[in-house]
């Protein structure tokens, strides 16, 4: 298999529009992933999700691991086969979710051990753990380092502790991936809204050596104001050769404002979620399709976005199958999400190669479909 | 539009393979018709459920009465615009679904009087007020006549007045509908199990006269073997020369067995639901991916189906689907099985047409796939 590659293309400001080049495939930057969690991005299959514009999906390691368990997706040929999905897939360290959706979960410096939700079992996560899990197990093609999120506001005492813990994992995880030709390790700076946590992270991680850098510990609550002033200091803590990956953002502008800081790549479960909850996303903001107002609306949701579901039906149909509670308007919407979402990075991506960044950010702010 | 002719093919002892042409497009015979009850055949797209082999849905006038309404479908365009069909669309009556889901239904010669299950609504649904739901508001291009179908077993007293009362009510609904020519309204024989009744149902819809004749009032709890025996009589009272629809039949080999008898028409919500509980047809019968004997699984559940659902994806994640709870396991269960059974309309139709129907039906069976 080649190696990685990451060709910076054009920029803008602090924007880069570039192509991630990865064995399964290239990726166009600044990419958005869909999250598929547990093996399927929810309620849609893998060719809607391909048709949506996606280049590369996540992976949840701490679903997998507790089912259908890791050893099981090995022996069933890897994730790619297991659920499909040909092209390039990132997977995470399982850390996030241990933390956040574990009945019981402690970490240590060896690493976090909890109870599975679903039966109560008892499962530890080390940083070797996680390695062998998402580089061997699953088949990741790009692999995240293990490392400890915390809530926000957080101690500049408890955000250093866990940033240092999070780097001394990240030492250990680049040492059980080893040199690999055909996969990536990304190591995750943290540190909170602090930037000399931030930038004491980012030393760290570059002493270790990544191919690729995620910002972790943001959009944790402190709102969009504030991760968009961290993220005027973070990237730029990070190298300029590699691709930065702010894990879990967004909505379109979080995603928008990011990328104009230099963020390169996205993941967020929200355009699926929102679908599932009757929620479309349109230039003009979200609509909720329960809403009476569209019973007898004959527009289609985005006459613009070459998706079926944004193009093909009218919002009175979609309405409809909301308030039949019909599977369809959770396919629908998500689907149409997805389309969406990606005809949002398709534009941010050509407004930073025309150098045209400034008026697509005023044009989506305003509630407007930025000019093609 | 041009209008409806039935090309009455090959037969195979009572069975027939022929095509139903309509201006909206060919209906190979026999044919499945899958459910699309409030204008979505549910879980599954309208390109999914055109991928599985349909040359035509059913659309349920009751749940469309009701929601979205038959006056706003029509302004919306008709059935066909709205969910996104363009194919033949049959509807029924309404009348099932008036006597076995309405809170509150009472018939009398005039029609049915029924409180909506979803918000207790009154409304009346006469012979006249059917026909204009089907033909002028949805825009059905096989529209049914409205009748009285009574559960098993009946009194040959009640059998008989349900029926005679669906003869009068056939006969409105012929002066109703009128001469169309691109739209077609079918008669529904009833009787129970009654041979008199049966024959007595068929000269007084002859009387009337339609452009096709449905069998109702069988499939209603008397077992596969008193539908055979029924069977045996039943289609043999119904002009040759027009199509025949067994309503709401039914599984692989209650389709077999009635085709083989000389039934063209079939309709069911059974692919799809057992389909939306886990249940997958197969040449060897149905299973249920719940179980854990298919964790480990690799197997397609049929290779030899062109259907991504049957073909490229294993039994292992399937059951990984549907025991996380994923809205893709309904998706992908429901589209297995449609295309499941036009494979097996489709192979039906073949074995018809080259005279060896018996072997079909033998192979089918004892549990094989038939030979193609």
């Amino acid at each position: 298999m080649a190696a990685f590659a990451f060709d910076l293309g054009a920029v803008d400001g602090q924007a880069r529009a570039g192509v991630l080049h990865t064995p399964r495939g290239d990726i166009a930057t600044p990419a958005f992933m869909p999250v598929g969690t547990a093996g399927a991005v929810k309620a849609l299959t893998m060719d809607q999700v391909k048709a949506s514009g996606a280049d590369v999906i996540l992976g949840n390691t701490f679903h997998l691991m507790l089912r259908p368990g890791a050893e099981r997706v090995a022996r069933l040929g890897g994730l790619h086969r297991f659920c499909g999905w040909p092209g390039p897939i990132l997977t995470d360290s399982g850390g996030f979710q241990v933390m956040s959706l574990a009945n019981i979960s402690t970490v240590s410096e060896e690493g976090a051990s909890f109870a599975s939700p679903i039966d109560g079992s008892r499962h530890e996560l080390s940083p070797e753990r996680s390695i062998a899990i998402q580089a061997d197990l699953l088949g990741a093609d790009i692999v995240m380092q293990l490392d400890q999120c915390v809530a926000w506001p957080a101690s500049r005492a408890v955000a250093g502790e866990a940033m240092r813990l999070s780097a001394r994992w990240g030492a250990r995880c680049k040492t059980a991936f080893g040199e690999r030709e055909g996969q990536a390790l990304f190591g995750i700076q943290q540190g909170s809204t602090d930037e000399a946590l931030r930038r004491e992270s980012s030393q760290r991680l570059l002493e270790t050596g990544f191919d690729g850098y995620a910002i972790g510990g943001l959009a944790v609550g402190e709102g969009h104001g504030a991760m968009c002033e961290a993220l005027d200091y973070v990237p730029g803590l990070l190298p300029a050769d590699r691709p930065r990956y702010l894990m879990g953002v967004g909505k379109p502008l979080d995603i928008v404002e990011a990328a104009a800081r230099g963020v390169d790549m996205f993941d967020c479960v929200l355009p699926t979620r929102s679908g599932r909850h009757g929620q479309a996303w349109t230039w003009e903001g979200p609509i909720n399709l329960k809403s009476a107002r569209f019973a007898d609306d004959d527009a289609p949701l985005a006459p613009d976005i070459a998706c079926p579901a944004s193009r093909d039906y009218s919002r009175a149909y979609l309405h409809h199958l909301v308030k039949s509670g019909e599977i369809l308007a959770q396919v629908m919407l998500s689907w149409h999400n997805l389309a969406f979402y990606q005809t949002l990075m398709e534009g941010l991506r050509a407004a930073i190669r025309a150098g045209r960044l400034a008026s697509f950010r005023a044009q989506l702010r305003a509630g407007r479909r930025p000019d093609a």
